[in-house]
């Protein structure tokens, strides 16, 4: 499992087997069953997570209760409670688990030491950070630019294997609209999505 | 002029006054005057700036000419088309100057080479791509929950200062309201904006 996050960082920075051993040393290995919690409100965000296997979702509850998705992640990305994470504060949103889902944690601090002590872990991750800037970005003008059927498409050119994974209510969670407006939608497209 | 960067960079990292000279012959000064264009839709964007003096926006436009606020910069930020300036790709936006402003502007290949010669530097640029990730969180989450009174209040909350120096009708635009709209929410809460 240790070995798609050295595939990841390979694609920016070369490693050797003692230096991926000793990046790895960082992190501790967690497994969650589907449905359970890894960030809930309120709580101390310790991790910084990658995932290896299993999907999870990130999203806020407004006070009526209403799901705003923030991101899906799935295998090879990476999520937190960023607000919470880098600043030492509870978190304001709530991760859990799509399906069973083994991730590697790194806190604050043991991320910071090994950046200081490996310069192209330094590298690899202000890389990583400029990309989900970017993916930010994105969504930000599709948020205010785009009707509902443009971010439909958009999000499956994205992401084509959320749609077989992700069931139709999260999907409208996270493009902002009612199950319903989504469901017209993907009937007249012809794509199908998972049903819970 | 150029303490401002070397402020800003030592709230994370100190710096001899060498080595602040080295960063700085990394940049090149540019001087723009109220109107002037710095990102045009369709150009190549050659540099990520950094705000010394003035104020700029960030916007799209949709294919009926309707304008979207990315974001505004000034003193003490940084703003690029950073899809275009990460891949070197032709910029999918406009930047351009609502007051004179003074940029101090970094290529790709500077600030690459720069941050491979010094570590501090690169762990800099990567705890402010962090930061930046999180505002476009919060940005994000305030555009997917928030009514429009909620928006504004929060814009005001963040960069006060904003709403002495940008006509209505653009911050309208960086919510995403109509300008009337805009209009009866700063009546209603007693805020005075600038009148363009």
């Amino acid at each position: 499992m240790d070995h798609m996050l050295r595939r990841q960082i390979e694609k920016i920075v070369p490693l050797t087997d003692s230096e991926f051993d000793h990046v790895l040393s960082f992190f501790v290995k967690k497994k969650y069953r589907k449905h359970q919690f890894v960030i809930q409100q309120g709580d101390p965000v310790n991790y910084e997570y990658f995932v290896v296997s299993g999907l999870l979702k990130s999203y806020i509850l407004d006070e009526s209760g209403k799901m705003y998705i923030m991101q899906f992640a799935m295998e090879d990305w990476w999520f937190s409670d960023y607000t919470a994470y880098l600043n030492g504060a509870v978190a304001n949103s709530f991760a859990d688990c799509l399906e069973d889902s083994e991730l590697l944690g790194i806190t604050k601090e043991n991320k910071d030491k090994l950046c200081r002590e490996m310069h192209k872990i330094e590298h690899f991750f202000r890389v990583k950070s400029n990309y989900g800037y970017v993916a930010l970005q994105r969504r930000i003008f599709s948020l205010l630019c785009n009707d509902t059927q443009k971010k439909y498409n958009e999000l499956f050119e994205l992401y084509p294997s959320l749609f077989q994974r992700v069931p139709k209510a999260l999907l409208a969670a996270y493009i902002g609209v009612s199950r319903e407006t989504l469901s017209r939608l993907s009937i007249s497209s012809g794509r199908k999505t998972q049903e819970d």
